[in-house]
């Protein structure tokens, strides 16, 4: 017991003082924009005192933070003054003087992430040799610093050719893309010339756009938050779908390369990882923001710790929170500014009013003091049951028609061995129909297609379909076939037959060994099949919830009225009024 | 066309200056407390600026309000001047100088809620009279000014007898029940004397207490958030529970009871209405808010739009917006000050880093400056996927054992018409909690037991079940019986019978009329009927659904490892061993 002392202060109530709240710490914060902004209405909640180092006097984080140090974050004796004041510093923008930060480091200044890894990411081509040194997977890249080099990187990439300055780069400033060989001595010229330090690389063809937020903590732990697709225009960051749609197996890699990558870095905080989602599956990595980032604002709203409230806990030493969604779907969507001046305020204003009136939309409005073309001013989530909704919510706010129907992913899926059957199970689709839950509705033999039949049970639950009603007649091998391939309620019709009035698919279908389940309904009544799944679908669908309930009291007082009207009218004139 | 012109400003680009982003009308907000301080967070979200009139220089909202104006918020002069800066006027706190409101809002000053409901709400005893006129359902309740009246009351309503304050009573702080008529002197005095002003109130026994946030918008429009239920220690709230665990038909009284006594006060915000649910049902208001509100803190995290923006909306003219719950269950609760200065910092804090763990846990620090037993430093909500779990998250929180498993409520009930299909239906029960799903397992005769069953299956959805798995063997009416009397999926198995095997059984629970649909299973196989309940559930259960992927993929090794000891062994050998 000699030397074994409680070292945790807050059990010590005779001792040193204990922390109030959640932490004491300053945080300090290099940058004062929409990001700074976001950190410190997080910091508010748990009552976390920020500085921020901004040279703007009104920057959007001035009006939330601690404490607002007047001074440019790229200004060394900026930076290690403001350091004086703050217990750990961090950064909402990488483009800060990265040399001062190494040497306050040297002096035993907090720096949370680490000056290294600022320092790799704020030159672009640094970055690209870093995570290629660490295996990550890339476009191809190559420096390139004369006419010749270029020229010769077009031959071997092969055009169009993207070219990129090194450094200062962001929301698409500092890309330009050569169309063929002739463009190359314009396109270097725009971008400032070879002095100002470029390269270029391999033109990415991808499906898809996603980024994963990684956080790390101090003590090195790590969680990802679930992998969202980004929609860019014009460069800028437009809309962020959360969860992305893409399979589970897109999800697993995506984080797993995002993780990579983030290993490959030092400090605590939250990091974005943007990639490419190649047209043959592949992950690729675009870049690394070391800091919170667009694509993580939906987490506000959508995920139980928001990646601000996560940066705060990871470079304060405090446990990770759960990066989890707790609603079912996200979309956040840029305000950015149409226009200059008033006109731009104007437009910005109509669409925020709009947004007002969309349920689940949450307005986020920066509060910068001058409108700008393409500027972001400030942005709209919309947090929401399922994807169709949030979807439809953004068709609403934009003022679009609303998607495609035909693109709208099925719940439910209609399948049957034959196309006879489809006299029957055509029954289950206008229930679906009538509840307006969108389906799909195929042929899957098991024993004419099976290959077929076993790729589409497999994918079933990552396509993103939640209940499968499959009809069969006779041996009737399809229902209970499929429920072995998927974890999904399958639910099963017996098809009626000439020989045994469809008992034989009835005791097929019913009769499954233990541990896979058929729930099987009568002989031919494809509409209680589709009903059972609107039962099944209700269960975490108020919506949907409460038209089934009408249904059932539609039902009710049907024959409530049948009754009245056999009563009135007497047996004999109601069976011949029937007629 | 002569005089209609456009008055909305923000359609034309080239008139007046149109609005900069959500609004541009400052807040004054009389009280600067934890209610005032997440009222600026909402604010500095959507980029609206609020000023705060508080005494005190740290106040909790001085951190992030736009503009602390010291000052006391129940001195006329103080409110008066202070309302000069402001586009509209709000509370935080009931216990602001009314008087002057009135007088300030006839010199036309925007106060929301209006003046009146001010005045109403901040005295106790008249605010019950003015809901009584309102035909609004309370406690009985009389003024007393003198020993002869009280005991008259003492008289009329029995012991024990709740004596209160008229004025300046929160947190149980003017409050006192006298047990017998001997008490009534020194309750009394405890009150300050009836100089002071009281009033007694019959004792209400009741089973829960239940809040309403109500919102009115400034056009007379209201929206009611979830009912939830308030749980009160030493008269604070301790901890608020939403959604509250009562029927449907509670539900709406308390709501239907809420908005008639909103509509009955003047102005728009959001109000908080605690009620009392009595042992006979009935549904009693115990007492208005005309601000944010303690019970409605979990919004921040569980609603799409929290009390607090929806407040803003409302006395700013905005739409309101959505009140419903974005995540299935959420508990609050309140970090009280367990001891005084240090030693309380010391066990807050504690608290704090238990919550840190928690997922679905956020930390609110008020960042009080002075810590005082039983004060309201901070709070903690947890938000997830069910009751059960938030509950169980909280037993965590307070290093309670996890609460009986019996209380936890079920989400499968195993029901049978008669004990002897116990045999069968118990390999449901199996399932159920091989999976560590909560079910229920009883008796239900659709023939001994109608009115049983009518009840049982009626009150199955409030309940909280999700599926019902029903055995039934001969004429086997129980599950479509169920099936027609709920709007859960109901999964039927049939049971075995002397004279045809059960396939009277099968068919008679198969064959349902359209519209009510059961799920058959195998005769006898009530493992099946549990593993489809289980396919059921996974569907919106990240947990379970990954559980029930292992247990598909132990059924497929199972297989395999019997098929390659057969290889191994031959089968001779293998017949040898297996018996």
């Amino acid at each position: 017991m000699s030397r074994a002392v409680c070292v945790c202060v807050c059990s010590r109530p005779g001792g040193p003082s204990p922390v109030h709240g959640v932490s004491e710490t300053v945080v300090g914060v290099l940058g004062g924009g929409q990001l700074g902004k976001m950190l410190c209405q997080a910091a508010s909640q748990m009552g976390i005192k920020i500085a921020v180092l901004d040279p703007l006097q009104d920057c959007p984080a001035s009006s939330v933070c601690h404490e607002h140090v007047v001074g440019s974050f790229s200004d060394g004796d900026a930076v290690r003054e403001f350091s004086k004041r703050c217990g750990v510093l961090t950064v909402e923008i990488e483009h800060v003087d990265a040399v001062t930060l190494e040497k306050l480091e040297a002096q035993g200044v907090d720096c949370e992430p680490k000056a290294s890894t600022i320092s790799i990411i704020q030159d672009k081509y640094r970055q690209k040799r870093h995570f290629s040194k660490f295996g990550i997977p890339l476009p191809d890249f190559v420096e390139v610093d004369t006419s010749h080099s270029i020229e010769k990187a077009g031959e071997t990439f092969g055009y169009p050719l993207m070219v990129k300055s090194k450094r200062l780069a962001y929301d698409g400033r500092g890309n330009a893309v050569a169309h063929k060989k002739e463009d190359l001595s314009s396109v270097v010229a725009s971008l400032g010339g070879f002095e100002h330090g470029l390269y270029v690389e391999r033109w990415t063809t991808f499906v898809k756009e996603l980024s994963v937020i990684v956080a790390r903590s101090r003590d090195g732990s790590m969680v990802c938050y679930p992998v969202v697709e980004t929609v860019h225009r014009e460069n800028i960051c437009h809309v962020v779908e959360a969860p992305a749609e893409v399979s589970d197996k897109i999800k697993k890699l995506a984080t797993s390369v995002a993780e990579n990558a983030i290993k490959s870095l030092e400090g605590a905080g939250v990091f974005a990882v943007e990639l490419f989602l190649t047209e043959d599956d592949q992950i690729l990595l675009n870049e690394v923001a070391p800091r919170p980032h667009n694509s993580g604002h939906h987490t506000i709203e959508s995920c139980y710790t928001s990646q601000y409230e996560q940066h705060l806990r990871a470079i304060l030493g405090l446990p990770l929170g759960d990066p989890s969604m707790k609603a079912p779907a996200a979309i956040m969507y840029n305000i950015l500014g149409e226009d200059e001046g008033e006109a731009g305020f104007s437009l910005a204003h109509q669409l925020i009013r709009r947004a007002l009136n969309i349920p689940g939309a949450s307005v986020h409005w920066y509060a910068k003091p001058e409108m700008r073309k393409q500027r972001k001013m400030g942005h709209i989530t919309i947090v929401g049951p399922s994807k169709i909704s949030v979807k439809s919510c953004l068709d609403d706010l934009l003022q679009r028609n609303t998607s495609n129907p035909s693109k709208v992913s099925p719940r439910v899926a209609i399948i049957m061995g034959s196309q006879s059957d489809l006299d029957v199970m055509k029954d289950a689709e206008t229930v679906m129909k009538n509840f307006g839950i969108p389906c799909e509705l195929t042929i899957v033999s098991a024993h004419r297609t099976p290959e077929r039949m076993y790729d589409y049970a497999k994918s079933a639950k990552d396509r993103g379909l939640e209940v499968i009603i499959a009809g069969a007649g006779g041996a009737a091998h399809l229902p209970g076939m499929v429920a072995s391939l998927t974890p999904l309620p399958v639910i099963g019709v017996p098809i009626r037959t000439s020989s045994l009035s469809g008992l034989d698919s009835l005791l097929s279908i019913v009769q499954m060994p233990k541990g896979i389940p058929v729930a099987t309904l009568a002989i031919g009544n494809a509409e209680n099949a589709g009903l059972l799944a609107v039962r099944i679908l209700a269960k975490d669908d108020q919506e949907l919830s409460e038209r089934l309930a009408k249904y059932l009291d539609d039902l009710r007082d049907m024959v409530l009225e049948t009754a009245e009207r056999l009563e009135d009218l007497g047996s004999d004139e109601f069976l011949r009024r029937k007629d």
